[in-house]
């Protein structure tokens, strides 16, 4: 039975904190953690376990929060290319090439592109416009686009997302790359966007897109990135576990609407900042009153005390603005917020980090 | 080893969404939860578990969430009073009395005081300014005030927070009174003020208080009250645990500064409504230059799409605005969350719900 491995192991996890206790063990701690999972086993007696107030703020997150690793460039251009999208694959394609290419030229080491930029945002265009990552080359011109221009460019690119196809699946996906042109991560939408509001805006992408499976961190030219798509903002626990993991930055690709832009969209980015004390990065496609679905548009830097360090109107546009690393770790001198957690109140648990630890 | 059994425990919510397990077993769910403690044991073999993939939406809360209970009211007027504070205590007691009275006479149901409301914020006055709450009477003057007033006008009150002393610890505390003037709650603050930022606002509440130790949800004439106190409100985690613990409305007495007013507090407010889903709010004093502490002010309600109902400057005033739960119900339905969360990725557990259980 699993559980019990889980068990010993994120108890393993809280006696980091626990100087008295780690003493008396001299085993190895195992790096995997409490995962919920099916057992059978008589309660034990309370007498013989440690008590809650033991655990502390590391054990608020269960693998314990690792730090941002030292990035290779810690001080650098990001650029959010809202670029416009019709419904001419070509056309789009072409168009985030120059929005890239002259985004590089202004010095940006990092790009952004916004979701679903190769064709409409609508599930009748989803399959339509989908590519088969896997296979590349012509079966995936959006794809071979982003890995010649990351290349050439030496650029890391942060691709927004297509449809991808995969099997008989389609996906919501976001392709990072590296300076090399190699793909370094892909980050499938993992909270489908399925909302009902009734006459502002409904749209349900289970409809004909799979979840994804994964968290996606990635280690680039330029820091640790954490990626989420659009909907995936709403999550404040994925944020929570990027942080947990050691991300500098938070990239989400996003098309917020008309009626969760103006309500939420600068709201949840300068959240997901503030209280994880990171870099968020949007990027959303220009807007198009015409369309099925029409886009708020603002892409938007937000710095990690929630500062909105740069920010977009509308139209198309190519946001530019510079990171500095070194301001997270001011940030978290200023409010320790992650040496002051309760770990005996509350303990986000990494599921994947606990499995395959 | 309480491990084992809370792994156990965990196990078996985990099979609450997952109907095949659930049929193979017949014993009765256990309801305590997964808590990482000391525990020595052998891995288990991995082919034996079931798949984190067989977690669903349920299983990112542990113990699962419940939903808000049905509230004796559930629209009604609150009222923040902002009131001014100065070093004058029996001042101070008069007047918040005048403002719970004026406000009850405006038909609010439930009133909110600030943050350390009886005397001066700062460590030197804490001492000074406590209370004995177990003792009452001639010893907590401030606690008999909002006891006797809440049950003479009939209403609900949170009242701010005052500096308890209980043995030889002090504690930062929010007594919560039903409108039969009873204690119904008592927060002692569990995130202790500590920060510090160079040339703005340097405050160590740990050199004279101690932290509390409890979540503090209480059920009123006006819903199911989750409390945090000032800087309770940074850590996500306590909002989300109040959330899945089914609060209506959270309320945070705080005393945010100059610095970090501007900053961060109504988005953090607004972040804690918009991701749970539920009304946030605050009561702070009114803005006293002349005070060592200088507090930004702006009480704020916030409704369930984070957007603000009504907020105040920084001047000696009461907030009053209108409370509707059906709005929490509205609000879920548009943008169904908690059927969308990953269990399966992120797990926040509880701990004193899942020991209690």
């Amino acid at each position: 039975m699993r559980a019990a491995a889980a068990a010993a192991t994120a108890a393993a996890y809280s006696l980091l904190t626990c100087s008295r206790l780690r003493r008396s063990s001299p085993t190895r701690l195992p790096s995997s953690l409490p995962l919920p999972l099916p057992v059978r086993r008589r309660h034990r007696p309370l007498a013989a376990m440690a008590t809650a107030a033991s655990l502390g703020p590391e054990a608020a997150r269960s693998p314990s929060a690792v730090d941002p690793p030292a990035p290779p460039l810690s001080k650098f251009k990001v650029a959010l290319c809202q670029i416009s999208v019709t419904a001419d694959k070509a056309r789009n394609i072409a168009r985030a090439r120059e929005a890239i290419q002259a985004a590089a030229a202004d010095g940006a080491k990092l790009v952004l592109l916004p979701e679903i930029w190769n064709g409409p945002y609508s599930n009748d265009s989803f399959p339509e416009y989908a590519e088969d990552i896997e296979a590349g080359g012509d079966a995936a011109p959006s794809f071979s686009m982003m890995s010649e221009v990351a290349r050439s460019l030496q650029i890391t690119l942060v691709g927004g997302s297509i449809s991808e196809r995969s099997g008989n699946k389609l996906y919501n996906t976001c392709c990072v790359f590296g300076s090399d042109g190699e793909l370094k991560g892909k980050h499938r939408k993992i909270h489908l966007f399925d909302i009902d509001i009734p006459g502002k805006i409904t749209f349900k992408e289970s409809k004909t897109l799979t979840a994804g499976q994964d968290l996606t961190v990635v280690d680039t030219d330029v820091g640790r990135i954490g990626v989420g798509i659009c909907y995936d903002i709403r999550f404040q626990e994925l944020a929570m576990l990027y942080a947990a993991r050691g991300a500098h930055l938070l990239c989400y690709p996003g098309a917020f609407n008309m009626t969760t832009g103006p309500l939420h969209w600068e709201l949840l980015q300068r959240a997901r900042a503030t209280d994880n004390q990171l870099f968020v990065a949007t990027c959303a496609p220009a807007r198009d009153t015409s369309a099925g679905y029409v886009a708020w548009g603002h892409s938007t830097l937000v710095g990690p005390f929630g500062e909105v360090i740069a920010t977009a109107e509308h139209e198309e546009t190519t946001v530019i603005a510079e990171i500095d690393y070194s301001l997270i770790d001011q940030r978290r001198q200023f409010l320790p917020l992650q040496y002051q957690r309760r770990g005996d109140l509350y303990q986000l648990v990494d599921v994947q980090r606990s499995v395959s630890g």
